[in-house]
């Protein structure tokens, strides 16, 4: 192991960030790990602190290393740490549960009360190396580091599908960015009759047929709902959204059928006007909440699923780039890149 | 059997109603029954109705006998009806489904896409005699016919608890008319660890005492949300809302913890504006849409709730008038009476 | 239409049936419905009826016609049928319900207290005419007669794999015969990590994989739960046992991992003797009987996944014969046939 | 604190077991915690060890201090502990989860895989002091301390009722032991219909009726599931088994209605013999093994019942020796004491 790293780090509350050489190594506490990252992965949220908005402004302390979605191997452990061992490879889960608040304790530590998050909150992923909490610490078995790094984000689309329950049913996607694109491999391969994907991009919605959509609908160029109904007959069984657009949100619930179900994943800025009314209760509709990745049932979900061939991830994630070169990857996703990039040190 | 019968006809595109002698006998076709009734409540519907609010001018065909919560004698039976015999004492379900849509076929009859509705669409049960389809007949036993009248909207208030899955639990019921009084006291037989009453009538907030609720807030004089937090010390398990108040629904959120669930019961009118990001998706909520009762499984918990010693629906009944005087049971209510209003034929 | 029929009348208590020519065209009831056959399936049920055995002695009136399994045109409606019309093309629901125990209240018709079932308490299918009650028909759309007669078995094996839930599980299937075929065949449709298929037939489980089992197992030849474990590691997620084998539902509650569930589907005669604390309380297992289909979800499964490239029926038919020829479909079983025998009148 | 302490030590292997004076105090390793015990309960698990049966003989290395239902305060804790500090007031979770089963991982710590149990595979608490990893410490609140070393047991019993989905139902509880009446409290907090009592010894029978049961049945003298299904009409909604008995575990089956559950906590030696097809499949009865409790939904359940007035678990507490006086206790349990014993050190 090297005395130094090199690493990604926001030092300026400016927008951009800077390759940063010989960096320490990260200190590992008792219970956490040492990882020798071999991939990562871009998130949304790595380009708000990139662009540094006022989202990351407020939350994110500088100068820090960002970057939450990777995989690589165990240089070391803590003193107590006995769930992995040295040359484990694991993948990392960006949330960190306090582990003794009431949804800890009753089975929910995704959505601990007191929740630390990698990247944001505390040193991240775009590193030679991480330490952090084995909580987080997810074993891979012999899957590639690529895949590894995806598993994170993988995971939010699988939340969002496993709430949806939706075999057998008719299911609009609707947004068909990354997440959105695993989404829709995944309802195909847990028996949906019917995907319909939306985007307003056209080169999206060419992926999101790669990915297994039945129909796809450009919701700039069509009203969406409308096509959705006549698609069904009677309106969507489910409707899963991924966009965190209010107006795509908004026509969402005039899609779903009477019984039916809305998952909402994408996090929108502001208000949302509804018709409670028409929206759910004449309709007995069900809107659920989803956010992050149940620790770790969604995990293993995503990982069965990598390793199947009813789930191919490939069309999803559109590029790889050296980290030194991370500026590049950035740049891509800004031009409308469809699928993930991937960081490799 | 009278060759005619009385009843409270909306004739006019006005407010008010009439009583109207020697109404003829509503026929009685193949499949539908002949009820003698006993007992009737008055519904917000009715006062939709009695009132002619734009509401009313858009549904309902006048000249009609209105009111759809009732309970009576079978006095004959179509020639195809083999499920009740004349002597049975029913009680009416107001919403007939059509049996063969997707809803009707897949057990959700309750939003049947073609349903009509007694007192509303078809002639109701202010009156001596109301015939109605055998698939809107529930055998009430020997229970009270003013009971029976009520197990209607009793049927929305425990269906909404219902949804609520309230065991154990912290549980806001939000308004407390006759459906949310009925519905504090379901909570409470069925476990609830602690119901918050909501309303903005201090004399409403008296009688849901009476129904069992542990803590009673007026939303008008108090920040109700800001109270639910400081009795809950991290939000209120499930918020069921019985108001129909946009105020008030909006509200409903902020009193929502982690994990937690919403009810939407009460309809109101008009937009809602939400922050999906914080009252949903962060919260990994879930809003759920609960319109009518389960046919009959709602029912069958009802009538074991009347007959069971866990549930007291007494002070959820306010008044009880002779149906030819049915203008003063109107203006009792019209004058903020909390529970359900009876009508006596 | 004709004046008489001809049909497969089982008419002495010995083995074997008829061919009747000249049987009056059944009367049609009020709520019933004549259905021109234009193909049926034959069910082990009906094994047992033209074998004559113990079970069928004491249930089945004769004269009459048997066959349950069953699809074709309405050629005439009772006087209060509205739900489907002359032109209609129809499949058959086996279960008569009563309409009025509390299952059927309380949505679960397909296990009504007062069941009659065609076929075998009231006349069968196996003729060119049948009538029966309109409760009973299911439309099936524009898809091939051959596949209606056989939505009925398929329900059987739908209903047992959506009550495992299998999505992402191991699944053990035990027992290839054609309902086991086809729950195969949905499991891997509806997301099914592994499909285990077990059968003492070397010929049944290679029809196994070509409805897409992951893995075969000869369970004469094999210890199968052995066999199971060393798949899994821990344990089969879900076993559903389609044999009705005593030993061999014996041997599944060895293969279910710690949490797993055990759906029973395969009707066994005789005692099973089970070790409850290790078998059930300390692996905390959940064990499921499943019999008929829902009425009518399961039929609208079926009918998606008859209509998906996801699930092929194919293999799980084995043969089609004209109905005057029934012996040799009935043989071919008796010889080992793995799948479906159509008889086509 | 003291330099030693006195405990009960099981030293020999024959019936019986010893007061120890001048024990060391438990070491405390880095994740436990140290407690000092104020008040335990007698298991059955404890009377195996202490009449060292075949069960235990095979299972419980001696000499050991046993016991694992207990309540105290924390006086020490290891250098990596977190969750509680010094002067908090816990109960113990008998069962020490890997962390890192599947089980672990996917929220079922309680039934880990590599379990190790509190007084049985290490030393328990019937002694001054107990050192136990803090995942199996339980804040109690201010409840006193003889209800929170009841919390253990009350667990089971609430496990089971929860799996058992109580409200509204006709719920026969089979075992009135301490655990079979903490159940019927359980199921008439949550809501049952009806709780009907069985147990061979009439006074468990008086304990159960103050208890809550509604009904009483006297297994040895009446026939159960006649007397069961003449109060039902049509079976129970549920059975729950806390007898371990295997005629009992029989019997119960056959007053289950169809579309019954029946949840096993009893642990029951040997063999049962059950007809699967009119036990389980015809009925479509569901039978849930339930063991141990959800760490800690059930726990939170537990407090939340004894903190109410809808649940009084006095009747079922029996009994209350000093710890030295072990040996009474263990006397009246084997008299026939319905309730739950306590020792007080």
């Amino acid at each position: 192991m090297k005395d130094t790293m090199y690493g990604i780090v926001k030092a300026n509350p400016l927008p951009g960030a800077d390759i940063v050489e010989n960096l320490p190594i990260p200190a590992v506490g008792d219970r956490d790990i040492l990882v020798n990252v071999k991939a990562a992965a871009i998130c949304g949220t790595d380009m708000h602190i990139h662009g540094w908005t006022t989202w990351a402004q407020s939350r994110v302390p500088i100068p820090m290393v960002f970057g939450h979605e990777f995989a690589g191997d165990v240089v070391a452990v803590g003193s107590k740490v006995t769930e992995v061992k040295v040359g484990d490879r694991v993948a990392g889960e960006t949330h960190i549960p306090c582990n003794h608040c009431y949804q800890c304790e009753t089975d929910n530590r995704h959505i601990c009360e007191n929740m630390k998050i990698i990247g944001v909150h505390v040193p991240g992923a775009f590193a030679e190396y991480i330490s952090f909490p084995v909580d987080c610490a997810f074993k891979i078995g012999d899957i590639d580091y690529k895949l590894g790094a995806v598993l994170e984000p993988m995971g939010v689309a699988v939340h969002g599908v496993d709430a949806a329950d939706v075999k057998g049913k008719v299911v609009v996607i609707n947004g068909c960015g990354p997440i959105g694109l695993m989404a829709v491999g995944a309802a195909k391969a847990w028996g949906a009759a019917k995907v319909i994907a939306l985007d307003v991009v056209p080169g999206k919605l060419e992926v999101a047929k790669e990915m297994g959509a039945d129909v796809t609908i450009d919701s700039m160029k069509t009203d969406a709902p409308k096509a959705v109904w006549e698609e069904t007959g009677h309106g969507a069984d489910v409707v899963i959204d991924y966009t965190g657009n209010l107006t795509a949100i908004k026509s969402g619930f005039k899609m779903i059928r009477k019984g039916g179900r809305y998952v909402l994943v994408g996090l929108p800025n502001g208000k949302l006007e509804i018709d409670p009314t028409e929206d759910i209760i004449y309709k007995e509709a069900t809107v659920i909440g989803v956010t992050g990745r149940l620790m770790y049932k969604t995990w293993e979900q995503c990982l069965e699923l990598l390793n199947s061939d009813k789930f191919n991830i490939k069309p999803a994630i559109s590029g790889e780039y050296a980290l030194r070169d991370f500026e590049k990857a950035f740049d891509a996703i800004k031009a409308g890149a469809a699928g993930k990039m991937l960081l490799i040190p």
